[in-house]
């Protein structure tokens, strides 16, 4: 299979095998220009790892998605709204092809090939830019009744709270992902301050930072005792480019985690950190096109 | 199958059919004077309405339940802590028993038999004395990975919010609840008036109390747009006997789901009441105990 991650700045295309291994792969800009020339920039980044062999190509990309009829929905980065993704890739390729959120993506292959290897009911929680989620429940990619799921980011944190780019109000997105980050950063430290700067100032120990990260790992540790709560899931795997804060939000996390999520899946449940970085989109995108050739043959 | 609610103040048994139909049913009151006074109540209930038909037991507790080892865990009613219920129940009865979350098996029965019939993926919230929750997923029950989930009423709407029962902050069951709704009219009312009394006083017209109540749907909407966001499901229902406001609770709600769920779910999922009432409880307890014959059978 061939998995894309198609990402806001660049396109990363690889063949990846059954148990998750990247056979080979290659980077590419993302063109923004227009739609046409993202497609085009698609389509050559599939024919750029292409071979024989490949059967079929899994889109993961920044969007909520439609699965009835393959339209990737609502993107904030990519000029691919109301894009019949699957169906033109489709015809451009001669392939059987797949789209998937981006986060549903990366823990499908946490899943199978990282930190979530051999768990039948595990969460994944991305937080990057935005906060983004993936589901695997009774041993399969839990998608929802359209396949616009999950959107663990939109759930709501603080009714009536900060303003979404959603349109909601109080989502976990608009408290603990970088994007709000960068916000807490700039009003603390001056215009020039973003999340990277927020972090390295609290590596460095200076009190207000690792008391800003603290709070927006507090609001993380609620987020995830929700989560233990609802799925009462036997692994949770925290990734994405925020994740990377590490113990500065995950310790204070685990406190409020510890006060809100209840016993006993309290205390069964294991909370780790992806193992895949950056590729866990691509790996992903080529595991999710496999799920309707096992479906066929079964 | 003999299906049994265990209830704060009556036990109600009954035999169920595999379409959920009740052939025949007993109501009793619930011992509550001590553990062993209830396991001969719930002894007694089945005995009055078992014949050699019956297959096996499945009873509907109020209780987070530890499928592991068939244990009812954190119950705040009735006297079944750290109970082996299961096992207990099936020696007593020398019939298979399974025991299920009173709100499981609510959702279990709308499910078959009720307001859910026919979907894959569906969402089932109880607004009683607490607030609980169920979960059709893929076209079956799912409860998590030790069978403790899913506790929808212990999902955080407001990140340090109002103590909780559990120890928690700001979870739903601290603001849609029925004790909820009884501590508003309190405060508003006066130490006597309770939520029958608030629902009561907005019906007639009073604008407190239609306010008031306005306020709890707003959250109730929140706590749905969560839902949505999450599940992505084709039907949630609402159920319990503080559901019984009605559109005091509903509209305002219908406008905050509105604001936090995300299109394209928002536009495909539908919100109805439940049908079944107070039998949903007996019913899908009962249904709950054909599942492992099934399994067994497959």
């Amino acid at each position: 299979m061939i998995g894309v991650d198609v990402g806001g700045t660049k396109i990363l295309a690889g063949v990846v095998s059954r148990a998750g291994a990247v056979v080979r792969q290659r980077e590419s800009p993302t063109p923004l220009s227009s739609e046409e020339a993202l497609l085009d920039g698609l389509e050559a980044a599939v024919r750029g790892v292409l071979d024989d062999a490949v059967a079929a190509v899994g889109f993961g990309v920044p969007s909520r998605i439609d699965q009835r009829v393959g339209v990737a929905i609502a993107s904030a980065n990519i000029p691919l709204v109301g894009v019949p993704l699957r169906d033109v890739m489709q015809a451009r390729l001669g392939l059987p092809v797949v789209i998937e959120n981006d986060a549903n993506a990366a823990a499908i292959a946490e899943w199978v090939a990282g930190a979530g290897r051999g768990t039948r009911d595990m969460v994944m929680l991305t937080l990057g830019t935005g906060v983004g989620g993936g589901l695997i429940l009774g041993g399969k990619p839990y998608r929802g009744s359209i396949g616009a799921g999950v959107e663990l980011g939109h759930v709501v944190l603080v009714h009536d709270g900060l303003p979404c780019s959603c349109g909601g109000r109080g989502h976990v997105e608009s408290y603990v992902s970088g994007t709000a980050a960068d916000a807490i950063a700039r009003e603390a430290f001056g215009p020039d301050a973003d999340a990277h700067e927020l972090v390295r100032l609290a590596r460095e120990g200076d009190p207000t930072a690792v008391e800003l990260l603290a709070e927006i790992g507090r609001k993380l540790g609620s987020a995830i005792g929700s989560l233990i709560n609802t799925f009462d899931p036997e692994l949770i795997v925290i990734g994405g480019g925020f994740a990377a804060a590490g113990e500065l939000l995950l310790a204070p996390a685990r406190e409020v985690i510890a006060r809100e999520a209840l016993k006993p899946m309290r205390d069964s449940v294991r909370i780790v950190d992806a193992e895949l970085g950056t590729s866990a989109g691509m790996v992903g995108a080529a595991l999710a096109a496999f799920e309707p050739l096992d479906a066929a043959a079964a």
